[in-house]
């Protein structure tokens, strides 16, 4: 059976094929994938639309970058909704879908299809509760609650929290809301804006990634004491700085002080925040799982009457 | 039929007797209670035993202070873990009273009671995720999520995340844990210590409740970006100054700054930051709650060979 999945980002859209066995015990096996730039949703959507087209798909996942309408009772269910980003706002990209293929089309946010993959063939596999923190052009939390992806009255917003300044920090922050959140002081953009270079330029400068996981350490330090995950998936572009794990790792242990008591914030602290075992694949894959949840579980009832 | 529950806190433990049809539709009725004080589970146990013996109860719920152990597949499931508090470290608090009352015993933090409690019968009725944040000798945080409260790798202890400091602020916390932490700042002990007088004395001091306004609102702007609530639920000690509900609405809608956008941090907030429903009683009626929820749906089943 042929599935397709979305990671629909705010540059460029992976359109993917993947083929399953119909059951969430096998990962699904990507067959084919495309890169679509994501410029206005009236050029961008006919040519993802097209690609899926070509493909006996049963179902479709979307991964989307947000904010989002997640309300399935809401009107404007399946929409991005307030975004800067030109012709998006309010477009509702699981509605185009879903009347072009008339199949089930399952939609989240790009974070949260990251840890749904992640927790079905992946890093976070069994658990009850986990994370997926990206850090990249931005900083996303996928959150996987009671056996659930979150919701909630919109949709988890983490890397947006309110974090202290590093002392020797005196670069204003990125965030167009947020003096100082985790996104606006620790993305790759804020880093190539504090530095003056893109951090893969900065890879031997040992200040910069000091100051870096200063911040993510932090904010996931925040996590735990809000979320206690099972498990923690970190990754994103600035993640391929692979030094800033082991930073990471010790300086979250050092802020939680030994206050919360488990090994994995202990001894076993290498096995509770790790990268995707899905390499670069969470994304797509969780959208696939998407779009499968939604033909066995929701049966497009939030679609009835389309 | 008679349902028992306890609040049990490091200074008084709540006993109290609900009356219930049985249904979670509606809200048990109180018909006695007795407070007895928290001197060593040898001396404090036996007391609250008697007590329940009294009654004929079908059932009992513990919300307990924490750390507590609430994992089913544990070996202290139902225990108390770490505490300073002297002969509670490791005490089987909820197994002391299924030994010795025969019933089914439902066991959580404190917290998870009080926001069970709101959801089923106050202020967060019918929501699928709230939080109940209590600001009193700590700083805890209750948290129900996906139709279920949180539990994860530990429990979630939200009352001790990382806050900027107020730039006015040099009193060094009072957490011994974390430097800069919510309870550290901003619970009762640490009004007391920076300003020299219990909360109480100094209602009428503006600069005391616009920077205890100031923390709460950072906390508070963080829980919705992590759990994206449907309805908070704050109360405790500190916040029986009113005063500080409206400074706190107003800080946090000037700190999400439109981020999160929803009617519910706008216009709404007075209806989205709100105080319980259930008075003086989320705790102890949480309690019942989980005693209902133990006998009904867990069935005793993490006791068996009791």
């Amino acid at each position: 059976m042929l599935i397709g999945g979305i990671e629909a980002g705010g540059t460029k859209m992976v359109c993917a094929i993947g083929e399953t066995d119909g059951s969430l015990e096998t990962e699904v096996k990507i067959v084919d994938r495309i890169f679509v730039p994501t410029k206005s949703p009236e050029e961008t959507l006919p040519e993802m639309i097209q690609y899926f087209q070509k493909w006996d798909i049963q179902t479709l996942g979307i991964g989307c970058f947000g904010p989002v309408d997640l309300n399935r009772n809401s009107a404007t269910y399946g929409c991005i909704t307030k975004t800067p980003k030109p012709g998006w706002a309010y477009c509702d990209i699981a509605g185009a879908f879903t009347n072009a293929l008339q199949i089930p089309v399952g939609f989240d946010t790009d974070v949260n299809g990251a840890i749904l993959g992640e927790v079905v063939w992946g890093a976070a596999k069994g658990c009850e509760s986990a994370i997926y923190i990206t850090v990249g052009t931005g900083i996303g939390v996928g959150v996987y609650c009671n056996g659930k992806l979150v919701h909630g009255l919109v949709h988890p917003e983490g890397g947006h929290i309110l974090l202290e300044r590093h002392p020797g920090d005196h670069f204003k922050g990125n965030c167009p809301f947020h003096a100082n959140c985790a996104e606006g002081l620790a993305a790759g953009p804020a880093i190539e804006k504090r530095w003056g270079k893109p951090a893969i330029e900065l890879a031997d400068k040992q200040e910069v990634w000091e100051m870096e996981a200063f911040y993510l350490a932090q904010a996931i330090a925040n996590y735990v004491l809000c979320y206690s995950p099972q498990k923690i998936v970190l990754w994103g572009g600035v993640m391929h700085q692979k030094q800033l794990f082991a930073m990471v790792r010790e300086k979250v242990k050092k802020i939680l002080n030994g206050y919360v008591d488990h090994e994995m914030l202990d001894a076993q602290i290498d096995q509770y925040i790790v990268a995707p075992a899905l390499g670069e694949n969470p994304g797509i894959l969780g959208a696939m799982c998407l779009g499968m949840l939604e033909s066995t579980v929701y049966k497009g009832l939030h679609r009835v009457g389309i």
